[in-house]
């Protein structure tokens, strides 16, 4: 019982951090999205592709969640877009003070969308606020198809899921149909993009929308 | 501080039962895999597919573990071996004391080989003990060559890495040779297999090495 207590009250005071985030962020008009998935499903793939295609347009800032190495970060920095990399050594997910702490290290007057790619883990991070606008969840082909069924809590959080390598599809043993079918049996208002981040398939439907929900 | 030392005594405790089920096994004359990786990298198939080459040597026993649904459980059960699914309800592993609870339900006489399919987590289980052998990491080609760098703990934690869907090499950004030396860079005592469930290619070297280690 001791346990549960505590893991309540460690929500509570991340719910308490993630608030001070939100309003941090909409004091500058930023809008905010934590990108998650399984390890390797294409996250920063999904980032590289958004900055190319966006940056001329709008100003990104990027924090970027890692158990280990600044891999993504090195990645990332090379669009020319402000980076701040955490390391969670070993923890599974991203907390609303670590992002806090990373924004604070962050100029984000005049930034329009602020992207946080959250750790690699489809379980943990669904439980987590960061005071961000909202989740966006990113499922790849090669996953399979029953994988919104098998971990719900994500696809129930999230607003938006992004299907990545819809150019394996003639490779894998993934039916679209039922893929969407499940996730949106989990969550019937969750808003659906197919892409590829090889062939560069879908995501300019991806870019349309994202910027439609920025206020520039 | 407090919640530090509640985690580390949930450890304790852990090991205390994972203490328990090893001896259980033992005393059964029983070789125990905990199979461990990301969603979708194909633990299940593989799973089939030693079933399918092993079945009539050796007697196999299965314990599922999921964070919802009995899918898996009933992929296994269809191949005609004795499987135990445990639902986790959320949580992100299986801990010793599900285990030891599940086994107790089984009837081990006479088995041989006892399968634990873990939750597809790649961060979350590594830290625990389930009373097993060994840890069997799975990764698939589609998730990049980088991960052993970016998740350590679990192929540390492991000691065999098991490389699934090498069928997909030519259509992904996977450099073998460096998903090898990384790997081998955070353990160097991990034991290779190179495997494709879609067509079978590598799966005879992984059951023959897996007899090799079976006391029958």
């Amino acid at each position: 019982m001791s346990i549960l207590k505590i893991e309540r009250k460690v929500l509570e005071k991340n719910d308490e951090l993630a608030a001070r985030n939100r309003e941090l962020f909409g004091k500058n008009n930023l809008f905010v999205i934590n990108i998650v998935s399984s390890p390797g499903a294409g996250k920063t793939s999904l980032l590289e592709k958004t900055i190319e295609a966006l940056k001329s347009d709008i100003n990104i800032s990027v924090i970027e969640g890692d158990v280990q190495t600044d891999f993504d970060a090195r990645r990332v920095a090379r669009y020319g877009v402000p980076v701040v990399q955490i390391v969670t050594n070993g923890a599974c997910h991203l907390e609303a003070k670590l992002v806090g702490d990373a924004a604070a290290n962050m100029n984000l007057e005049n930034v329009n969308l602020l992207v946080i790619e959250n750790v690699g883990n489809l379980v943990c991070p669904a439980g987590y606020d960061l005071g961000e606008n909202m989740k966006v969840v990113l499922l790849s082909t090669t996953e399979g198809d029953d994988k919104p069924l098998k971990y719900p809590r994500m696809f129930l959080n999230s607003s938006v899921l992004v299907i990545n390598k819809i150019d394996l599809l003639p490779y894998v043993n993934c039916n679209m149909d039922i893929l969407k079918k499940n996730a949106l049996q989990i969550n019937p208002s969750l808003k659906i993009f197919k892409v590829s981040c090889t062939t560069g398939e879908g995501i300019s439907e991806w870019c349309n929308w994202l910027t439609s929900q920025i206020k520039k």
